[in-house]
């Protein structure tokens, strides 16, 4: 009966890994989608207990059918609950024991793909490839290795899932996050399409995902020992899920510190999480010194594979979730062929051990398998997505964030003034027409061309300043520069004004949205004409609807640069910032 | 012995909800009052733990005595301290353990209602009230369900506290939301005191809101099953805890995506606590349908509860505690009646599924008679505590936030920049005086009469600049309206200057307060002169208190309206933001 | 069996005391660090797994040997795994269970150092540290006291580590904040070095502090009962831990109300960990009364010695670790001589039940020896790490904020607009010259002179607008001051323009810093010579590389004081704010 009741606990701590995907993806995205993040975290686990119970429960662990392929689906849960909750006499757990057990970790696998699509997916979206990976395509891998089904026939260790979650649900993050396309404002092209530069998009809460990191370490002593029913196989799990772990984050700190001069927090936090997925095929099967080993390759494998993803292939992956989750899965479930040692709990014979290269045979043969099981599903169910309901959100959605878009909630952080973006926005996007408040295109009025007023000859200073929305800045700053102004002091303001439009909900009640986000944009000229500045700025934020923005001119009586004690046009004359 | 470990495992998860409850009331609330909330949620456990074990936790588990209504007091746990903590010669579980158990199911009750009641109520009062509820309210009729009471020998079904604790705790936040009143600004009345609009005040952090929820369900299953004895029950309890939040969220999600056009996220995770609150009654004697059909009312019951109170009713609960625990504590004792399975570990018969209404009967009187007596109970209590020291914050603290009236806590973020509020302040409570500092009113200064000076014939451009204290600005933006300026440029600033007065303490250190936060207005100006705007704005301002801020007046060159390509005068004549 | 799954499951929870002391830690200290802090937790955790199990282990649970000080440091973990996860015949737990137990208790003790060295230590000093005490100092005397070495042979009794983790943290916490000395402006002293004055820097969130708390007192359930081995002891456990902590909550609320005026919400978080701290080690040798008497007095210590440390001694311990862990560390070890009762499970004879005075002699033992031993070995890994590596960060480093500068993390939240700082920068360091982007000293450009322009004799108005850095606004607000200046407005904004330097890296990839964060500072004057202000602020904001600012003059109208009416130079002629 003690290992009964262990085993519900430590379906509880799996369920608990939930809230450390949800910190984690939520702390390494912008707060503009923070709502939107914790929403499919949530989903993933309430879509997937719906249709867990409905079929996928069954298919995993019913009785083994066509050859060990998939189970047969029953209605036990359903029609037969008090056999359901009853002991079985051959003392294995109650089939609701095994169906909440078995159910936590199927969300896992469902929930480590939104990290990797965050920012810029469709939620209904999210929510059907949500529903149909927890309907059928992880329950049949999953009774392939832990239901009964043909790869735990052959002899194919996979003790919690490097393999059947961490690697499959990497697989889903990978194809998912090369479907859907990169954020806008990740890579920029030049004019032959061809990616020059890389753009970081930094997560706006380090440390609610370093909170995450934590709650997934916790959870995973959960995850990895829930099964064990010896003191002898749990101990020696709580010690290779601790030592692998903290091999890689050390591992990760010191490579990161060596290559770029600093130790990078993120990284490391993702290198936590790296150790973690890899030690998790074979916790049972690893003694102390292979689990520092797993550790230690895991710790150099994230941060090549993360880079790799994101800097050579040009796959937008926010959170790692392919980094971490895929690379350190499949480099799991081959160190169990590797490194495992016959003393420990599981007894299998590692190669490094034994010299046998039997089970890391077996191995390959269930990772191969997996891996092209689960790209093959991953790439139909994405693909049906992207061509019927489509996948991504449109890019007016994604430049004002999912949250206000997607969910009509104006911010996670209502009370806290958001910053100006650091980073550059996609070029070919800058054009999209963001309309808050959804006024028709056709009230649209074109501009009215009055006449140039005189540019007195002389060196004048003004004070040009553009209040605008800030998913214009980026074209305004831009435009700015082709004209010769690189110096500009920038800032968030609220608008006060009034814009009629389709009202936004909280809780029930409409949100008032006189007060709108706007960018302010100081700009003091001397050499530039202020008419150029005026009508440039036009240019680049005209869309036609209300919210375009003003333009205010000031006179400017003296300007002085501190470093070099320049007053006047002289001051203006670099672009220094 | 196993099980008793799992008691108190279980115990410890429930102690975990408080820090739930924490993250959900302080991120569902303003920024401005975290610092409060989360003060009184420890307070509620740690008043609770002093009040409980001097008499709550007697009154509620000892000796029945009254006919049923209360258990008899003794001092056993102080004074017999061995006998205390060993185990009954029964095998039921030692004294200690079960003081520990009940205490954190009591303190669980407290907190609920702080949610309700947030951002008004005075500490102190806070204070009485927690200790008084957990001093006799809950334990006498905790002692009714749990303690061997008359309506545990009838034959009630409230196995972990839909009705003990959730509808209890839901109904003192309703009678403690009625008796303090709502937020200012929450709803605006017209001249005859109607109340004409319903202002939405969104939560400051989503992201820990939803931390907390993720918190709240991972205790939930302590909650729930901290008092299983057997595998079989605990393996039931598990999966209908699992079950019934699902359900409900995606019913939730669903419901108010068809209604709103888009799902909301705060209703969705109020809507996992609703179907956790709803299942606690009968997480023994539900199978999992009777589990998913209590989910699926929760769904909609926690809306339209919610919507009910807000927008009919009139009664700020600013996290939903009473569409939360009050409703679905209600629905989860009466569902006990309907959809309990005789299967089921409880073995009760619902309606549903013998026809019997016996069951129906029992949870009928049972959520009657405890709601009129919590009801009762809390009314006098707030009463009270109402007309004798007074339950509500003076409206100059609220406004400035209850971190710092009530604690001297300047800020819980004093690091980031507070946004400028997008809600309008109650008009009845404009003429507020907020004196940070303390400057005695005797000080003030009367207005000076000025000359005013002479406006020039001419549509000259001018620019206002009014810097003012951030709660005086709704009454500013009205008095501009009035004037027949609608286009305004609002941001935070910091003032600096000298203002004597009283020191606030962090930590027993004196906090430096020359930086003190402000509200920049912009205004630029055709028509409407310079001198009515000046006027109009010392209006609005005038409190005679140092820090009631000042007016600059610029010259302005030329304004463009991006939009319509009109420049000067013209730029000007609309109401656009 | 069932014993040491609840005994692993402890551990477990002790580990989660990471995340909490995490929170904790960078929830009381400044935004601009919060990276730097989860790093320096995180780190604890693996450095100290590595070092812990090469040596620290069984250094501290080997053969006792050299008469009691250490345990004999033996290879069996990594050498003879089998029997290392065996279970010993003696019914004692495994190798691997005792490993991860003490494992999680050892990083406890590391990681309370870093909120007392928070913001100002160089991170691979505090690495050196973090190694070093989990590799000998804190096994050893953990010999002494758990792995049958002297002290236990004498009869001292620390249960759960009051001592042997709590006061030896709070001891390494003091030496190491002593070492590396004070916050920059969190001391101001006047010409002769005499402090004058002390500055409150108040933690960045409140609300993540609170969590922090949370999480520590529900892992504390496992720190505290994760060794009981009966029902009896356990639930007494329990109960203590969770009265004291209640008791000593109170205390602090009711104390720092009545001295204050207001309950003080950072200090009663402090009290919660402080009750528990104290009751640590005597968990199992308090009655209930014992529990709320040793809370009784935490909650007055932790007050009187975190005030004590800050404003008498003038050591700065940003998060009161020392108040909380030594101070409380020592109290707790000491009550066991006090108020055990023989009737607990420890059936120790405390002072108060028994009159004996032995009890209190064995704990008055060890805590002096163990004190001693701690604070000369941390005197003497401090002092070496000060001498050869250096300790504290550079103060331009510390200026900008350990994330950017140690770890290229240019913000922990950096889609949130930071607040400009309430308080003074120390007046010694303001000359520190704070470059970003690394332009080379030689760079720098001298200032040119130019001829003044005229100052017209009447008392024009005249707006100074001072783009400057943030780490130069205390300089510039005191030289303002000297002026006769002291009403102004600051605001937070982005300067964009052009600046080289090296590059700083998020996951990989270059973070573009084009975008600079700046502070905008608004003077107007009337008396002031703009000349003077002008001359002034060069001389304060000059450093001669690029970034120094610049400095624009406008025109003023008219400027309006509300309060008193004046207008134009009569309106600026005070120093209110």
């Amino acid at each position: 009966m003690t290992v009964e009741f262990w085993f519900l606990i430590g379906a509880a701590l799996v369920f608990w890994m939930q809230a450390g995907f949800a910190m984690v993806e939520t702390g390494f995205t912008r707060a503009k989608n923070a709502g939107n993040i914790v929403m499919k975290n949530l989903m993933d686990f309430c879509i997937g207990t719906v249709v867990f119970s409905l079929l996928g429960y069954t298919l995993m662990m019913g009785e083994d059918t066509l050859f060990g392929l998939i189970g047969l689906p029953n209605m036990d849960m359903f029609a037969n609950f008090k056999a359901f909750i009853a002991s079985p006499e051959d003392g294995s757990f109650t089939g609701a024991s095994t169906f909440v057990f078995n159910l936590v970790f199927c969300a896992t696998t469902a929930t480590i793909v939104s990290g990797a699509m965050a920012g810029r997916t469709k939620f209904s979206s999210y929510c059907i490839y949500s529903g149909i990976i927890s309907l059928f395509v992880y329950p049949i891998e999953a009774h392939w290795i832990w239901g009964g089904g043909w790869l735990s026939q052959l002899g194919f260790h996979d003790y919690a899932g490097s393999c059947a979650i961490h690697m499959v649900g990497g697989i889903a993050a990978l194809v998912g996050a090369i479907f859907v396309g990169p954020r806008l404002g990740k890579y920029e092209r030049d004019e032959n399409g061809k990616i020059i530069k890389v753009n970081a998009i930094p997560g706006h809460s380090i440390t609610l995902g370093a909170l995450g990191v934590f709650i997934l370490w916790l959870g995973w002593y959960g995850f990895n020992g829930a099964a064990a029913t010896s003191v002898s196989e749990l101990s020696s799990i709580f010690m290779t899920t601790t030592i692998a772990p903290s091999v890689a984050t050390v591992t990760t700190m010191i490579y990161t510190w060596i290559r770029n001069g600093k130790p990078d927090v993120s990284m490391c936090l993702n290198a936590s999480l790296a150790g973690l997925v890899a030690v998790t095929a074979g916790t049972d099967a690893f003694d102390a010194v292979g689990a520092a080993a797993v550790g230690l390759v895991s710790g150099f494998l994230v941060v090549w594979v993360v880079e790799f993803i994101d800097l050579k292939l040009h796959i937008d992956d926010p959170v790692g979730a392919v980094g971490v989750h895929m690379a350190n899965g499949v480099w799991g479930t081959i160190a169990v062929g590797l490194f495992a040692n016959p003393d420990a709990p599981a007894g299998l014979e590692g190669l490094f051990y034994t010299g046998s290269f039997t089970q890391l045979g077996y191995q390959a043969v269930g990772f191969v398998t997996v891996a092209a099981y689960a790209a093959l599903m991953m790439v139909i169910v994405f693909g049906i997505i992207k061509k019927t309901h489509g996948l991504r959100a449109a890019p007016e959605d994604e430049i004002m964030g999912l949250d206000i878009s997607e969910h009509g909630l104006p911010s996670a952080y209502p009370d806290f003034m958001p910053a100006v973006h650091k980073y550059t926005t996609y070029e070919e996007y800058s054009d999209v027409t963001v309309v808050t408040g959804d006024t028709p295109e056709a009230e649209a009025v074109t501009v009215q061309k009055l006449p140039s007023f005189v540019e007195e000859g002389r060196p004048k200073l003004t004070k040009v300043e553009i209040i605008c929305k800030e998913a214009k800045f980026d074209r305004l700053k831009k435009a700015m520069s082709k004209l010769g102004i690189t110096g500009m002091t920038v800032s968030h303001v609220m608008g006060f004004g009034t814009q009629k439009g389709k009202p936004e909900y909280y809780r029930g009640v409409p949100v008032e949205t006189n007060l709108m986000p706007k960018v302010q944009v100081d700009i003091v000229l001397a050499k530039v004409p202020v008419r150029s500045v005026i009508e440039t700025a036009k240019k680049a934020l005209y869309t036609g609807h209300i919210g375009d923005g003003k333009i205010f001119v000031y006179d400017v009586e003296n300007v002085v640069k501190v470093r070099t004690g320049e007053e006047g046009f002289d001051a203006l004359q670099d672009s220094e910032e």
